[in-house]
This record gives C-alpha cells, structure tokens and sequence, in this order.
C-alpha cells in the first residue's frame, strides 16, 4: 500500500492506494468520530462491492442508498434521495456519508456530505479508475444542471480516500480508457516525464497490468494532491486540470449527459486544446502527433462526435465556469508537461478547431 | 449610520445600520468584484424596494429573480430557480447575488450563493427585523426539506449587509413581533442588561420608535457579531442562538411551514425553554415570568399551538441539527443573560414542559 497526504492544513487526508484495501476498518476508522455511516453507491457497483465495503464500518450503525447508474442521473433529484434517506434514518450533524463508486457517486455524496445539516464528515471509495486518479481527489463536489455541467456543488474535503485497485479487475474496457484520460492530462499539464512513461506503458495499462496501473494512480494522484495543495479553490493553477474540460463538458451535454462518458469527452477535448495550441504556434504538430498517437492508444476518442456543430459548442461554453462575463476561457498547451488558462485566440481560430476536430460520419 | 465589524479574518464584513441606506452604491460597490449582479427578492417586497435597490448597483449588469413569498417556498424547487435564472443570463463565477427581503429570500439566495460555481460572492439587503437582526448575520444558509427545517445549506458569509431601517415602515405588525423574539432571545442568552433595557423599552420598539429600533438593531447585531467571530461553524457558543429553535423548529414543521412565523414560533419555544429549565431548577419562577411577560410585550405567544400533542414534538425534536445518535440537545437557562446547551433532562420533564406550555382550546 501507498499513502499520498493532500496537505491542506487542518483539512488535510491520506489517499491510500493498493490492492485489497476494500472492507479494511483500519484505514478508514481514525477518520469517523460519530455513530452513524451512510455508504452511498449505485446499482452496479452494489452487488459487487456494497457487502466487502460494509465490513470496513463494522463498529458503527451502517446503512446504504443505492442511486441509478451514469451521469443522466447526477442532478438535484438524485441528490435530494440521499438527504430522504438520512433524515428517516434521523442521522445527525456527527455522521459520516461514504462514496462508493465512481465520479458520479462522489461528486453526489460529496455535495450531500457538504449540504447537510450544512456540512459533514465524508470517506471516498473510489472503484473506477478516473475516480481513483482524478474526481475522488481534491474537495470538488456537485451535481449538474440542464444548462451546464457541474454548475451546483461545493468544495468539500473528504477525509480519506481508499483506492483499492483490485476493484478495477471488474471495471469494463471503456470505463478504464476514460479513466486513462484523466492519466494522460497529468502528463500533458505539468509532467512530461510522467507523459513519457505514459508512452512507453500505454500497451500494460490497457492490458490492466497491476504494477503498471498502481504507478499509473499513484502519480496522478500525487500530481493532483500538488496542485490541490497549492490552489484549494481554484484561484489560479487548478484550473489547469480542466484541461480538455470545456470542450469536453460541451460533448457532455450536447450529446445528453451518459452518452459520452466524461472521460472521451475530455480525451477529444485535450486534442482540441491542442490543435487550437498549434494553431496559436504554440506546439508544433509533432507534439499533437504525440497526443493523438497516446489518446488513440488508450482507446479513446481522438476526435469529437460528429453530430456536434461548432456553432452548439460555441453556445455551451460560453457557460462554461471558467468563462468570464461570456468570455470563453481555455486551458492551452504551451508545450507537453506545460500548460496555461489564457483567452488569447480568436473566436475564428477556434472555430477552425472545432471544425477540424469533428469525426466525419 | 452605524457600522459594526463581523471579525472572521480573510471573510470579515462590515453590517451597515441606518435609515435610508438602500440605493447607496457607496456602501455595496467596494464589495463586488465582477459586472454581473442578480437581486433575488420576493413578491412582497420587489414592488416595494426592487427598484430602489437597483440604483445602488448602477455600474453593473443587473437582472432579477422574483420568489414566492413565505417560508413554505423556502425549498429545493424555489432555490434552483435562480440557478435557472443565473444560467439563462450566463452569469459567471465572478458575479455577485443580492439577497434583497427577509429571512427567507436571505437563507434562500446565500445557499444558492454558496453553490452556484461552488460558491459566488453576496450581499444581504435585509427588509424585516428578523432579518436584520439575525439571519442575515453570520452566513448560515439552507432551505427547508419536509422531513425538517435548514436541513440543506452551508455556511456562507456575505462580503456585506445594508440593514436599512427605513424598510421596517413597511413591514406588518406581525412580522415585526416576529422580529422582536430574536431581539429578545440575545438579552435572554448572553446580555442580561440588554434584557432589562428591552424590559424598560418594548412598549416604544412596538410603536416602532427609530431610535429604539436602531439601538435594538445595533445591540442585536453585535452580541451575534460577536458569537459568530467566536464560533463560526457552530462548534461551541454559537449553538446558543439558537435558544428556543428546537422547540420553535418542531412548531414550525408541525404546523406546517408558513403557519406559525419563525419568530412567533421561536418565542413559545423560548419560555418552553425556560419552563424546562425552572423544572431543572435553574431558574426560577419570577425569572419565567419576566420573559413571558417580555413576550407578551412584544405582542408574541408564549404557548404552542393547541393542536401539537408533546408526542409529535418528540417526533420532530429528534432530526434537529442538535440531536446527537436520536439525542435531543436543547438550550436552557441557568439564568435570564446566561444560557447553555445540555441534554441532561428527563424525557419525563420535557413532556412536562410541552403539556404545560400548550394553549388550551
């Protein structure tokens, strides 16, 4: 096992990574102080982990809520089931809630942990892979909203994570691309040489070598935990890990939340990124050669859904949170392992990406 | 005008107090960031100040959302209108919500503050009594669900509130009672000489005399301003505020939100309070008379209502915020100026209590 501490003052927590962690009480026991857990999990990865996951919590009283499966269903509605079932249970300010599952799952419970009562305490349990290196990671909780992705929530710290990678044995292939896509932004933000690795090992991560796979979470993990120390509430350099992120979240809702999985999305959003970054001169085409190469490698999309018309794009992200009074900004690629938020290109140019970057039917 | 400082560090506020302060861009301007401003107000009281209160954000892009009036509406549904509001109008995460109106439209706009974008600037415009001496103060935030009062917000400061008493012309003698119990409940907690001037002055704070209004104000907000610098996230001291709530919160839900005003409410749950607490022997008989003839004063009840059996508060006691593992937590008097939070009372007494403190068809 490995522990990454995200150094955030009194709000600091362990990420444990390894295999076997799932159903451990003493990793996850220092960090309960009341009575009462509340393990929230979906449908699917209920049956497969919801009882291993119980043994953990066996000192406390434990009960579950088991949400629908997939991003259609991150929304106030399927929120509010959570706040039904703590409130007939009577569960009080000194509770624990506990995300079990991937992305969707923590960022529900993690906003339902931040909302209750006006805030309480919360243990992460990723089993998906983009979980375990990116959204379990770093406080940002929320639900979506019809017009905008991730537009309600709240920056709520959990106080610990456990990344048991064994849970990834039963992840299906796409789920695991997505998460590799969050992997490779790691890489082409801030650490080329991670990007490198990353280019050499692409074949054993999607072939799910273990060894290969543990590296793989616990560098993005120590990449995140460094960004997140650096900037909590996103005030400057956190905005980079959205990289790909606006052009992704616009395929998100543009194609209805659930038909992309957030990682494809983001995967053809960084080469968008990256296409707009050459266009600028700011990389040159061997780089987005390389990008392309490693994103198609993962088997993820290296294009956008054909469907979508730059006009739609343009639309929803001038939503986008990191636009300002309309202002569209982007995270852009000065080089690989170097990125930059800027909204220095023009609409024009960037018209030409999103042209550029559409699969043809 | 009167300026009291909340003291919190990096998020302190200044509270404005004074007649005819509403429409002074002076005192907000210094306190937005952005272009864009959104004044959440209700139905009662846009008619009566919405415009007013535009002319002190001239310089900025201004747009409104309306609410329905009452705490019945203090909900999941009402709250993510004005995300649907602020989505249309493409607000960005530098923008800037006003809460213009009273308790409600205050706890409504600053949950809905705290979560769009994961929390946006905002400034209170408290219109009510209650309001201005109370929930606008000290950023706790929320909405009501079904099973239980403020059981979903966060805490939220605002960067400013304009408490323009001129407002308080306008406002119906009822509301201004329910204003009046939380004047109250500050002499009652922790300033035993503010009771006695309030003893010596209600006949004149009814009558709506300015200047006793403005000192009932001004002493109100600092005995909150400085229980909240001393306690922000409610770990100790600030749990006394919320004397008489337990008991008020039940009557609330009860009765249906909106039957019973909060204040009304709160006041019969404060002699509760007091009852209990004679039986406990910590105060004493002339003790409970005062306050409730303080109440009586201020033309508020100082029973339940006659259709809430001890059997239905026990119900509704057990899911407040202060309940521990099914525990209820109430705060008792040990004098009049000196509460605390304590569970060490029978169940036995407690029904006693809420017999005995029940209006009699």
């Amino acid at each position: 096992m490995n522990t990454i501490e995200v150094d955030l003052g009194t709000r600091s927590y362990p990420i444990h990574i390894g295999a076997n962690l799932l159903g451990d009480p003493q990793l996850v026991e220092p960090h309960i102080h009341g009575t009462q857990v509340m393990i929230v999990t979906n449908e699917t990865v209920a049956p497969l982990y919801l009882e291993k996951a119980k043994e953990a919590f066996r000192k406390f009283q434990v009960k579950s809520v088991i949400l629908p499966d997939g991003e259609q269903h991150k929304n106030l509605e399927t929120w509010n089931t959570i706040f039904d079932a703590l409130l007939k249970e009577r569960f009080d300010r000194k509770c624990t809630l506990v995300a079990l599952g991937g992305g969707v799952v923590g960022d529900i419970t993690g906003y339902a942990a931040a909302s209750y009562q006006r805030g309480v305490n919360f243990i992460q349990i990723p089993t998906t892979l983009l979980a375990q290196v990116d959204s379990s990671v770093g406080g940002k909780t929320g639900v979506n909203h019809p017009l905008g992705k991730n537009m309600i929530g709240a920056f709520h710290q959990p106080s610990c994570v456990v990344a048991d990678t064994t849970t990834l044995t039963t992840l299906d292939d796409r789920q695991l691309s997505a998460g590799l896509a969050e992997v490779i932004k790691y890489g082409l933000i801030r650490d080329p040489k991670f990007f490198q690795w990353l280019e050499q090992h692409m074949g054993q991560l999607v072939a799910r070598d273990g060894d290969a796979l543990a590296y793989a979470i616990q560098r993005s993990c120590e990449n995140k935990a460094e960004v997140v120390a650096a900037d909590e509430l996103e005030a400057g350099q956190r905005a980079l890990l959205n990289s790909g992120h606006t052009f992704g979240h616009a395929i998100e809702a543009g194609m209805g939340y659930g038909a992309w999985l957030h990682g494809e999305a983001i995967a053809a959003g960084m080469v968008m990124a990256a296409d707009l970054s050459m266009h600028l001169g700011w990389i040159n085409e061997d780089d987005l050669e390389r990008l392309r190469n490693l994103i198609k490698a993962a088997n993820l999309p290296d294009l956008g859904p054909p469907e979508l018309q730059s006009s739609r794009y343009m639309e929803l992200m001038a939503v986008d949170k990191k636009a300002e009074a309309g202002k569209i900004h982007l995270v852009l690629q000065k080089r690989i392992g170097e990125a930059v938020v800027t909204d220095q290109f023009s609409q024009e140019k960037l018209r030409e990406t999103l042209d550029q970057c559409r699969r043809k039917v």
